[in-house]
């Protein structure tokens, strides 16, 4: 490990939607925030040539290759920032920690089980020798969802009962929707359950510093022949020219399950991409015996607190504006009400890795987190596949063992 | 059967929440409706005289009475409103019925499935000869949900997709909260399931025209002995002076499930008295491939329709104020936003089942609506009880046919 | 005075849309509330004889009439309740006060200041004799808005500083909206000033404990040529057959204006019937030193509350849902979250007369609060004639002593 | 004017609050647009060497300076980006037109009618050899904004009736507040009036094509002495140790006034800091005779939207998420419901102003836009000063002629 005289240098591997978040977060970071090292956009890696230098220069990045494998062993490089679908985030994170990078992994970590467990081994090794790796679940450095987590730590909402999570969009309702990548099995692990629900899972576990112990679960893939894709960006694509060749989707549409926590909460889940006029939906309800809390992503500066140790006349749900220097990474932004988007949470992000391994120690969300959240995805598909039998998470430590 | 002369006598049974809110429905309902019968106050029955003579006269009632044998089988009654706790529906309906009256019977039907299946027999057979019944699912009268109903009628959201369902409340959060009749299973048949998911579950199969078809479910009792109660109102309650006694909640504090509909929607439900903050949180949305539709009962007024077959730069979830003329039995009432309550609902209620009896037709929700919902409670506790496992929802007709 | 073995005999006078709203009320205040008397719904006048024979049939007074005048003297009736055009106040409530009855008149006081006063002298000298008389400013009585007034006098605001209410209709949008009663100034006094700016006038007076000391105005008629009405109900109304005639409209559409209360406030107002797609939307927003409210009708039952004194990570407007027993008038209703509606307002009105009365003391608001109301239109009227000039609100007691 | 082989080189005056935001904007500006010119953050320029080195480093500009006229005159420099305090931009500005710079100044453009006379006029002399000037009312680029502009130029409205539009804030509702140059006459040249009043007055008139014709206006200073202010950074201020020191507040903490649109719709304004609860609450909304809409900048991803040409059961305001690839802006940002937040209307300024530069066309709001502004600013000052007397607002074409 280098730090090259506080001056972190990021190679990035994938350009599309994620690699253009973490570019502007990247570009961001040290014009916000004071941080006891500064990065270096050195070189983005993609597979198509044209396309990566086109990136490079647009996203502004020094340099730019087609050889992931010769960036995360270059000389040059101190941080590997993995922006790819997930079918390749095992082979470059192992390479990249076998080379003694630090890692930024997108989520989810893995498409597998087996994949996120040998990840994880990587990075407990790798940790020993003060090389450090943490699992993108950016939605953790929204402000109101930090908040959240504070206010339950302190103790205001008492004793959990209900967690209900969903994460809605509804950008294939349309059947012509073409077979992006992100409905085939083999590239994405799974669909809006590995996509968006693996989101919502780690994020309320994280909230609530509890583990989901066990799931019954119902997946359904809706529209099961769709268009070949021809272009894409984002999360928009368009219909191949050769309108009749059409593909199987091999993903879920949808994933709904009933849950309990480990301290005895009763909790709902629901991911989808079929849930018309949501667009980013993620929402999230925590009951406790003291208080309740409510976020939702499209409404991100935003946090309600029920706080039922007040007087009852004046007990209600307070909408908090989650913009004043008092809240969470909120400081170095704009006025109180001045409200940020998106693409902050990866600043965010990029903050807190930065400071982790400018100061030596092991960021959070760790492999080993994610691998959590893994298995939590596994044991939702292993009960659905099993018509809904109520399906125990396997142990992390558990699986780490193997 | 007799209608006296375009009257109808209504004789009601249970003079607490549900018998307040029917008086003030019978007394309001031909004030606002124009119908072809006329009701009378006529008798109330309760089991304490004092109680029951104090409760006619603040209630309004003709007469009064403690002997509900006597008031089914009066000649001076037509109609039978029965508001007691649901141990003993099955008895006063099949008398009533027996006895030639009309039913109104308050949901859930009935607290087993055996009860609900004599009574939709007994219902059957007496519609046969003229005599109607129907089960009190108010919330249908809701003008929101109306127009939910008409909305998917009409097909203006297409395909149904999705269908997610809770009912949320908080009066037991305290575990200092008395044990009163309705924590008691012989009295109350379940918990939050039967007293609030039967709300959901009949709200939800009525607006889509779905049934539910198979569950997963998760129940819990959170706060497993509670003191015993004192004099209760309404749902509050006050402890019993001798503070130390103590009884055991044997009904269910919350009641989560995930479900399929007959024509492949999914659906999650939950049903709980331990949402801190959520008073009367009735709350449905449905996703179709054509729009969405979300509903509030603490809005009733409101209706949110998201049309996705508008310009998409301007489609929105619309927030309707149900109060129009145009609007489901919105004509009679007050201006163009002057909302309207909850007791409204019964007053609705009323004059549906006024008009279906002085016209001569059955009225609905029918005794074996109400049942096909006592059949889906009963797969919730099944499958709750066997560890979550997928349970299908017996057929009705089947039901019936026994 | 009588109160005849403590039972009210009301004779109402209108049987339109206030006359409606009034009946409910008069049928349930009983039914509702423990009162020291019992109100009897004696009489009911109106001017066509058929018409009112309906009313009374439907609406449920035991006996009707043609003759205000024989009413208001009549030994049968105790209470007089003016719920007619404000053309005809004075002279009944002049007439019925003489009479000695007790009298509740609709909102505006009058047509003019004048009136006004005129009524006002002759309620303190009925006063003097225990007659009591009453301006229905009914939205005092919704729960939110006493609950506002409640946190205001016990500081919870601090120092108020700005006052903003407007009162939004839409219901006159369409130039072919027919003529109706409402729209001319010799029958209405005024527009949407008099008809729902006097509302919000006397709410914020109500709310904040201070008076309007001047205004700056500024009043607009957009259509100023309607057709001729035929029938009409509630606020709605039908063209007349005969469509080619027309008049002229002689009232303000809408009126908006800038006010100073006596506390150095600042305040703005808007009444206005031509804001499409609000229905009934009296909004009003507090700020003081200390806290916020916020509240609006056509979400009768929430309050927003800002607490600035709650630690600064913490605070947000919360959402009362105003339903509580704690919370003014709501005991005696239904369980939390169970929603009250419009004509609830009017209940809780006649509740307050009912115990005013048989107690012996005044209710409010008194004529002379009402006056006040009257001298502030009266104050916007004149500033809005003259260009905009700043007009001061003439002293209540000035205009009493004259 | 040079662009230098498609490049322009920025030199922005001030590194505060404004400063930060634009830095940021023209960071982002070509990574996000493809545009065709690429922008240089050249050099930055600050009055105290220190901190404007430090500023350099952390915002990201190449060169720092404490001569503002130097960088004016510079040959390095294609554009002048003022944003300092509105007693200078006078001056800068004059300087950099003079010197054949593009110009983009922050709003309001100047503190008095005449500063801004002279800069509108040297702009039009400029713009005559292709040098672009442009006023930063940067809320015009907001999506939402520039949505209800185009919903409003299509007709969607109708003819407008009625804009209330307000901005509150609350960062010096505690009289300990110190006095920081914002409330100081001689450099900000008004308080809340032209600080954010002039936001709401640039912003409604953009919407929809009208000119304010007329004003009454009232303003108060509620706290007219405050202790003198130690370090201060963007809102945010803490007072100088010296705590008895005191100063005199010169400005207004809060404007309200009715005015006239030239087409006939009334409006009511409201500009405060002492609104507490309301952080940054621009808020606006339009009623038309076809439809209305309506605006929040703390949510300044939504556009609430009614369409009074639907059918009556299905009106409703619709919650537009402005967020789809089909919004202004927007396609170039995250997928459907991925919100951005306060900076990204200044990188949509920046795009506007970097292609009107590039393609040689003159930006919008031009000065002449801003000074029109300023003249609305000036008769709301005239009235109240004349005890909310009506006041006509200057036309500006008669304002430049002078």
């Amino acid at each position: 490990m280098s730090t090259h005289d506080s001056e972190l240098r990021i190679g990035m591997i994938g350009y599309s939607f994620m690699g253009a978040a973490h570019s502007q977060a990247w570009r961001t970071v040290n014009r916000v925030y004071d941080l006891p090292a500064r990065v270096r956009m050195a070189k983005i890696c993609g597979r198509d040539a044209a396309k990566v230098a086109e990136a490079a220069d647009r996203l502004g990045w020094d340099a730019h290759t087609t050889d992931w494998r010769a960036l995360v062993n270059s000389d040059d490089i101190d941080v590997v920032d993995i922006c790819t679908p997930g079918d390749s985030h095992a082979e470059i994170a192992l390479a990249a920690l076998a080379a003694g990078k630090h890692v930024i992994c997108e989520k989810p970590l893995a498409n597998t089980v087996d994949e996120a467990r040998a990840m994880t081994a990587a990075a407990a090794t790798a940790a020993a020798a003060g090389v450090r790796s943490m699992c993108g679940f950016n939605y953790r450095r929204v402000p109101a969802v930090a908040l959240m987590r504070q206010l339950v730590a302190e103790g205001r909402l008492g004793t959990i009962r209900h967690v209900r999570a969903t994460y809605l969009q509804d950008w294939i309702v349309d059947p012509q929707f073409p077979l992006v990548w992100r409905l085939e099995k083999d590239k994405a692990g799974s669909g809006a359950l590995g996509d968006i629900g693996a989101h919502i899972i780690d994020l309320t576990q994280y909230v609530t510093g509890q583990r989901i112990t066990g799931v019954s679960a119902v997946t359904e893939t809706f529209v099961k022949e769709r268009p070949l894709p021809g272009a894409s960006s984002g999360l928009a694509a368009e219909v191949d020219g050769d309108a009749t060749a059409t593909g199987t989707v091999t993903v879920d549409d949808a994933a709904i399950f009933v849950a309990r926590l480990d301290d005895g909460a009763l909790a709902t889940y629901e991911a989808t991409r079929f849930a018309t006029g949501r667009k980013n939906a993620l929402r999230v309800e925590i009951n406790g015996s003291l208080g309740s809390v409510v976020f939702d992503l499209e409404r991100l500066n935003e946090l309600e607190f029920y706080d039922a140790t007040r007087p009852t006349a004046e007990q209600g749900f307070a909408r908090i504006l989650v913009t004043e220097a008092e809240h969470p990474y909120m400081a170095a932004w704009w006025p109180p009400g001045h409200i940020i988007g998106y693409e902050h949470s990866f600043t965010h992000e990029m903050r807190d890795f930065v400071e982790a391994v400018a100061t030596g120690v092991d960021p959070t969300p760790s492999f080993a987190d994610a691998l959590q959240v893994q298995l939590v995805l596994d044991a939702v598909t292993r009960s659905a596949e099993l018509g809904s039998q109520w399906t125990d998470v396997e142990p992390a430590l558990a699986a780490l063992a193997v």
